[in-house]
C-alpha cells in the first residue's frame, strides 16, 4: 500500500474538484465585473490603466448598447442551436442506451445469476445483466456531463465575448485578461466537473458492486462512451455549423462584395459568430471532456484487473483521479501567473505569455506527479499485460505520466512553430501567395504534412517508454499526464474563439479601426492557441485510443493482434481508410452547406434594398436557420459511420478484425488530424500576417485587397473545414471507436464474428 | 508435378517474351508510317479516311516542318535530362551496390564456406558471401532494366507525340490509334523485356547455384530492389521536373498573361512538354516495371522455401513467370480489339473504348489464368506460412490470381468514375467553381478522400481471399494477377501523356482551333486513363508490398508481428507518418521549383521585347535548365528518406519495428496515394469540362476566362504535384521500403536492433 490512506483519498479528490469549481466561479465573478450595459464606464472596479494605450469611446453609451444587442443575438442563437441539437441527441442517447443494455445483457442470456470473476479468479462477480444496466447508467451520466461541459463553456464564452470587446477599448492587456479568464472558467469547470461526477459515480456504483471491482470498473467505461459520443456530434455538428456560416459569409462578403470580415451588413455574420461558440467552444469542451473521461476509464479498467483491483487497494486504484486532482491545483497556480503576476503590455507579448502558461503548468505538474506517485502507490505491484502479469515499481509510473505530459508540451510547441506567423513556416506560406492561390495551397498542404513529423515521434517515444515500463496502464496514465493540465490547455484554447467573437462584435458595433486591430491581434494569437489546443486534443486522443485499444483487447480476451493474419491486416487497411471516408463526408457537408449559405447571402444582397449601403438590416435569422438545419442533417452520416463501424465489424467480422480497424484508424487518423488542423491554422495566420503588415516582408505582400491577400483569403477559406470540422472530429473518431469497442467487447467476444464463423 | 514439362516451360517463357517484343516492334513500325517531314501527305499507306471529319492542312509543309522542329526540341530535352539523371543515378547505384554487398556479406562474416540451408533442412547451401555477390548483380540488372524501360518509353513517346498531332488533322480516330499504338509499344516492350531479363538472370544464376534454390531466389530479390530504386528517382525526379514546369508555365501564362496553355510564347512550354515524357512516361514505366519485378521476386522467394522449391519442381516454381507470359499473349489479342476491330469515330467513344480494353483483357486473362494454373501446378502442394506449412490445392491459386486481376478492374473503374468528367463527381467539383477556388478545392479534396473507399475494400477483399487460400504466396500472385495485363494498362496509361504532348505541339505549331479541340478531347480521356493507370499502380503496389512484407517477415525469421508490443506499434505509427513526410518534401520541392520557374518566365516576358506579340522567341533552354537542376537537387532528400529508413530502422531498432514501419506506411500510403491522384485528376478534368462546354451545365460555367474557369485553373494547378509527383511516388515508397527490407533481412536478423539491445 502507498502512504496515502483510503480515507484521505476519499477526502482529497472531491476537495480538489470543489476547489476547481470555486476557482472557476471566482474567475467568472471577475469577468462579470465588466458591465455590458449603459452604465459602463464608472465604478467597474478597475483602477489601473494601461500606460500608453488609448482609451477610446469608454463612455460612449451607444456603442455599449449595440455591443449588448449583438452579444444577446449571438447568445440566443447559440443557446437555441444547442437545445435543438440536444433534442436530436436525446433520441440517439435513448436508442443507444437500449442497444448497450440489450447487447451487454445478452452476453450471458440476460441471466440474473452471479458469475465467477474473469480475472480475480476464485471470487464471484455480479451478473452480466447488472453490468449491462450500470454501463447504461454510466453512459447516460457521461453523455449528460459532456453536454453540460459544452453548454457551460458556450455560456461563459458568449458571456465573455462582448466583455472582451469592451475591454479592448482600455487596451490589449485588459482584453487579453478578460478573454483568458473566461477560458479559465471553462477549463476549471470542465476538469472539476468531470472529476467530481466520475468520483461520485464510482462511489455510488460501489454501493451495489461491493467487492466486485471488475464489474464496477467495467461498467464505468460507459462513462467514457457517453462522453465521447456526445463529443462526436458536438464536434461534427458544431463544426459544420460554424464553417458553413464562416465560408458562406467570406465567399460573398470578402470575395464578391469586398466588405470586411464580420461586417454587420453581411447576413451570415451572426451565424458565423454563433458558430464559433457552438463549434470551437462547445464542441471542443465535449471533445476534451471525452478524452479525459476515456483515459480515466481506460486506466481504471486496466487497474481493476491488475493487483490494485485484485488486492482492493483503493488509493492505488484511484491513482488516475488523484493525478487529475493534482492537475487542478497545478493549473490554478499556473493561471495566477497569467492573470496576476505578468501583465500584457504589447500585442507581441500575448503569444509568449500563452506559451509560458504551457511551460509553467508542465514544470509544476512534473513535481506534482512525483509527489502523487510516491504517496499514492505501493512501491511494487503487478499490472495486467494481455494474459500475463508484469511487475512494476511505483517510479515507473512517474515516468509514464511525466512523459505524456512532456510529449504534450513538445506537440504544443511544434504546433505553435508551424502555425504562428512569428516563424518562417507560415511566413513562407504567406510569401507563396505572391504567385497566387495555387502555390499558397500547395505550400500550406506541404506545411501541414511536415508538421506531423515531430508530434508523431513524440507520441511514439511516449508510447514506447510508457508501454515498456507499465504496459497498457502506462499508456493510459501517459494520456492522463498529457491531459492533467487540461484546465490550462482549455483556458488557452477557449481564449481563441472568444477573441474571434470579440473582434466580430467590435466590427459589427462599428467600433474604431484601432479596437479592431487589437482584437485582431488577440485573434491571431488565438488561431495559434486553437491549433495548439487541437494538437493536445489529437495527441491525447492518440494515447487515449491506444489505452482503450489495450483495454478492449484485454477485455475481449485477445492475446496477440498479429498483422500477419488476414483478419487483422484487412482491418488495419480498412481502418486506415476510415478517417478519409469520414473527412470526405464532413468536408463535403461543409461545402454543400456553404453553397446554400452563399445563395442566401447573395439573395439578400440582391433583393434587400439599402443593404450594401447600411441603411437596411439583413435577415440574420434565415442564415442561422440554414446553418442549424444543415449541421443537424449532415452530422448524421459521419456519426453513423463512427458509431456503426465497431458494431458491424465486431458482430460480423469478430474481435481480431475490429482490433485491426482500431489500430489502423488510430495510426492513420492521427496524421490527417494533425496535418489538417495545422494546415488550416497556418493559412489563417498567413492571411492575418499579410493583413497586419507588421514587417517589411508582410507589407510587400499586402495590404488587404492586394492579389497576394486575395490568394491568402482563398487558403484561409479552404482551411476552415480542415481545421475546424474534419481535423478535430478525427480525434473523436479514433477515441470513440475504441471506447465503443471496449464497452461492447464482452458481447463481441461471446457472439461476434458471425460472418467468418459462417464461412 | 503439373502437366507442363520443364523443357516446355523453358521454351514457352522466352517465346512469349519474344512475341511481345515482336508485337512492340510491329506497333512501332505502324506508328513510324506517319511521316514527320516535308514529304507528308501522299504515299503514307493510309487509304481509308474518316467519314465526316475535316482534313485540314494535310499538305501544309510549313506546319509539318514546325511540328518536326518542336518534336525535336522535346526529344532532345527529354533525352538530355534522362542522361543527366542517369549520371547521378549511376553514383547512387555504385554506392548502394557496395552497401548491399558489404551488409549481406557481413551476415556470416564474409565467410566463403557453404552453410546448412535455412528452410530446406539437411541440405547444404551456398555461402552468404555468394548471396551477397549475386544479390548485388541482380540489383544492377534490375536497375539497368528499369532505366531501359523508362528510356525506351520516353523515346517512343517523343517519337509518337508529333505523329499524333499530325494524325489529328485526319480525325480524332486516327490520332487516337497513333497514340494508343505508341502506348502499346511501350507496354509490350516493358512487359517482355522485364520477363526476358528475369528469365535469363535466373537461368544464368542457376549455373552457379545448381540445386540451392533458396540462395538462388534470395539473390533474385535484388532484381526487384534495383528496379524499384530507379523507379523512385525516376518518379520523384521526373515528377518534380514536369510539375515545376507545368505549374510555372500555367501561373504566369494562363493566370497572369492570359495566354492559352502550351502557347509557344511561354518560355516554359518546352520544359512542360519534356516533363510529360520524363515524368509521366519514363517515371511511370520504371514504376510499373518495379512493381512487376518485385511481385515476381516476392512470389519466387516464397515459392523457393515452399514445396515447389524444396522438391525442385521447375515448372511450378516458374508459375509467376508463366502468368506474365500468358499476360503478354492476352494483351496482344486485346490490343487488336482497339486498333483493328473497333474504330473510333467520335470524341465520346474514346473513353468507352479504353474502358473496354480493360474489360476485354480482364475477361480473357481470367481464362488464361485458369489454363496456366491447371497445366503448370501440381494438384496439391504446401506453401510456407511463417514457420508452418499450409496445404494448398492448385485451384486455390487460380482464385488468388483472378481476384487480384478483378480487383484491378474494380479499382480502374472506380477511378474512372471519380475522375472522368462524364460522371457526377467531377461535374459537382466543376459546379463548385461557381463560388470560387476555395469551394473547388474543398470539393476536390473531399472527392479524393471519398474515392479511396471502394479501392480499399477491393484490395482488402483480395488480400483476405488470397491470404486465406495461399498465405503470402497468394498475395504475391494476386499482385501478379493485377499486373498480368500490364501491357494493356501501360498502353492506356502512356496514351495520356502522348496525347497531352500532341495537344501541346498542335498549339505551338499554330494549328487550328479544331485540331486543338481534337487533341484536347484525347487529352481529357488521357487524364482519366492516367488516373486509372495510377489506380492500378497503387493497387498493385499495395499487394506487392504486402507480399514483400510477408517475404521479409519470413526471411527475417519473425513469426508474429504483434501490434500489442511497443516495438511494433511505434513502427506502425511512424510508418503511417512517412508518406506525409515524403509528400511534404515532394510538394514543397515542386512549389519551390515552380516559384523559380515563375520568376524566370516573368523575367523573360518583361525583358524580351516582342515576346508577347510573338515576334521574338523565348529562351526555352533556361527553363529546361531550371527544371533539370531543381529536379536533380530535390529528388535527393525524399530519395534518402525512403532508402535510409529501412536501413536505419532495421539496424538500430530491429526487425519487429521495421515490420511495423512497413505495415504502417503501407496502410497509410495507399490512402494518400489514391486520394492525391484522384483529386488531381478530377480537378484537371473539371477544368477541361468547363473548357469543352459540351453540356448546358458546362456552358453555364464557362467559357475560358470566366470566373468559374479561373477557379478551376487554380484547382488544376494545385492538383499537379498531387497527381503527378507526390501521389504516384508513394507507390514506390511503400514497395521500395518493403523490397529493401527483404533484401537486407538476413543482415537485420543477424546484426540488427542494436539500440534496443543496448538498452
Amino acid at each position: 500500500m502507498g502512504l496515502l490512506s483510503e480515507g484521505l483519498t476519499q477526502l482529497l479528490i472531491p476537495l480538489a474538484a470543489l476547489v476547481g469549481l470555486a476557482f472557476a466561479l471566482l474567475q467568472w465573478f471577475l469577468v462579470s465585473r465588466v458591465k455590458v450595459s449603459g452604465s459602463y464606464g464608472e465604478g467597474n472596479g478597475y483602477k489601473d490603466k494601461l500606460i500608453g494605450e488609448a482609451e477610446e469611446g469608454v463612455d460612449s453609451l451607444e456603442v455599449t448598447i449595440k455591443v449588448a444587442e449583438i452579444q444577446n443575438a449571438i447568445s440566443i442563437g447559440a443557446t437555441s442551436f444547442l437545445f435543438t441539437q440536444y433534442r436530436y441527441l436525446s433520441i440517439f442517447v435513448g436508442v443507444f442506451s437500449a442497444i448497450i443494455f440489450l447487447f451487454l445483457g445478452s452476453v450471458k442470456g440476460f441471466s440474473t445469476k452471479s458469475e465467477p470473476c474473469t480475472y480475480n479468479t476464485g471470487n464471484t462477480c455480479k451478473p452480466a445483466l447488472a453490468n449491462a444496466l450500470f454501463t447504461t447508467i454510466a453512459f447516460l451520466l457521461g453523455a449528460l456531463t459532456s453536454v453540460l461541459s459544452g453548454f457551460f463553456g458556450m455560456k461563459i464564452a458568449t458571456y465573455a465575448n462582448a466583455r472582451t470587446t469592451l475591454e479592448a477599448r482600455r487596451g490589449v492587456g485588459k482584453a487579453f485578461i478578460t478573454a483568458f479568464r473566461s477560458g479559465a472558467v471553462m477549463g476549471f469547470l470542465l476538469a472539476a466537473n468531470g472529476l467530481l461526477v466520475l468520483y461520485i459515480t464510482i462511489n455510488l456504483f460501489k454501493l451495489y458492486y461491493g467487492d466486485d471491482w471488475e464489474g464496477l470498473y467495467e461498467s464505468i467505461t460507459g462513462y467514457g462512451l457517453g462522453g465521447s459520443s456526445m463529443a462526436l456530434f458536438g464536434r461534427v455538428g458544431g463544426g459544420i455549423y460554424t464553417k458553413a456560416a464562416d465560408v458562406g459569409a467570406d465567399l460573398v462578403g470578402k470575395v464578391e462584395r469586398n466588405i470586411p470580415e464580420d461586417d454587420p451588413r453581411n447576413p451570415a455574420v451572426i451565424a458565423d459568430n454563433v458558430g464559433d461558440n457552438v463549434g470551437d467552444i462547445a464542441g471542443m469542451g465535449s471533445d476534451l471532456f471525452g478524452s479525459y473521461a476515456e483515459s480515466s476509464c481506460a486506466a481504471l479498467f486496466v487497474a481493476s484487473i491488475s493487483s490494485f483491483g485484485i488486492s482492493h487497494d483503493y488509493t492505488a486504484m484511484s491513482y488516475p483521479l488523484i493525478i487529475s486532482s493534482m492537475g487542478i491545483v497545478v493549473c490554478l497556480i499556473t493561471t495566477l501567473f497569467a492573470t496576476d503576476l505578468f501583465e500584457i503590455k504589447k500585442v507581441n507579448e500575448i503569444e509568449p505569455s500563452l506559451k509560458r502558461q504551457l511551460l509553467i503548468s508542465t514544470v509544476l505538474m512534473t513535481a506534482g506527479i512525483a509527489a502523487v506517485t510516491f504517496v499514492a502507490l505501493p512501491s511494487e505491484f503487478t499490472l495486467f499485460q494481455f494474459g500475463t502479469n508484469k511487475a512494476v515499481k511505483n517510479w515507473y509510473l512517474f515516468f509514464c505520466v511525466a512523459i505524456g505530459l512532456w510529449a504534450g508540451l513538445v506537440i504544443g510547441y511544434t504546433t505553435e512553430y508551424h502555425t504562428s506567423n512569428a516563424y518562417s513556416p507560415v511566413q513562407d506560406v504567406a510569401d507563396s501567395c505572391r504567385t497566387g492561390a495555387a502555390t499558397n495551397v500547395i505550400f500550406g498542404l506541404a506545411l501541414g504534412y511536415k508538421s506531423v513529423i515531430i508530434p508523431v515521434f513524440a507520441i511514439a517515444f511516449a508510447i514506447y517508454v510508457s508501454f515498456s515500463l507499465a504496459a497498457m496502464y502506462g499508456i493510459a496514465v501517459a494520456a492522463l499526464g498529457m491531459l492533467s493540465t487540461i484546465s490550462t490547455g482549455l483556458a488557452i484554447d477557449a481564449y481563441g474563439p472568444i477573441s474571434d467573437n470579440a473582434g466580430g462584435i467590435a466590427e459589427m458595433a462599428g467600433m474604431s479601426h484601432e479596437i479592431r486591430e487589437r482584437t485582431d491581434a488577440l485573434d491571431a494569437a488565438g488561431n495559434t492557441t486553437a491549433a495548439i489546443g487541437k494538437g493536445f486534443a489529437i495527441g491525447s486522443a492518440a494515447l487515449v485510443s491506444l489505452a482503450l485499444f489495450g483495454a478492449y483487447v484485454s477485455r475481449a480476451g485477445i492475446e496477440t493482434v498479429d498483422v500477419l493474419t488476414p483478419k487483422v491486416f484487412i482491418g488495419l487497411l480498412v481502418g486506415a481508410m476510415l478517417p478519409y471516408w469520414f473527412s470526405a463526408m464532413t468536408m463535403k457537408s461543409v461545402g454543400s452547406a456553404a453553397l446554400k449559405m452563399v445563395e442566401e447571402v447573395r439573395r439578400q444582397f440582391n433583393t434587400i434594398p439599402g443593404l450594401m449601403e447600411g441603411t437596411a438590416k439583413p435577415d440574420y435569422a434565415t442564415c442561422v436557420k440554414i446553418s442549424t438545419d444543415a449541421s443537424l442533417k449532415e452530422m448524421i452520416p459521419p456519426g453513423a459511420l463512427v458509431m456503426l463501424t465497431p458494431l458491424i465489424a465486431g458482430t460480423f467480422f469478430g474481435v481480431e478484425t475490429l482490433a485491426g480497424i482500431l489500430a489502423g484508424s488510430l495510426v492513420s487518423g492521427v496524421q490527417i488530424a494533425i496535418s489538417a488542423s495545422n494546415t488550416g491554422g497556418a493559412w489563417d495566420n498567413a492571411k492575418k500576417y499579410i493583413e497586419a503588415g507588421a514587417s517589411e516582408h508582410a507589407k510587400s505582400l499586402g495590404p488587404k485587397g492586394s492579389d497576394p491577400h486575395k490568394a491568402a483569403v482563398i487558403g484561409d477559406t479552404i482551411g476552415d473545414p480542415l481545421k475546424d470540422t474534419s481535423g478535430p472530429s478525427l480525434n473523436i473518431l479514433i477515441k470513440l471507436m475504441a471506447v465503443e469497442s471496449l464497452v461492447f467487447a464482452p458481447f463481441f467476444a461471446a457472439h461476434g464474428g458471425v460472418l467468418f464463423k459462417w464461412l
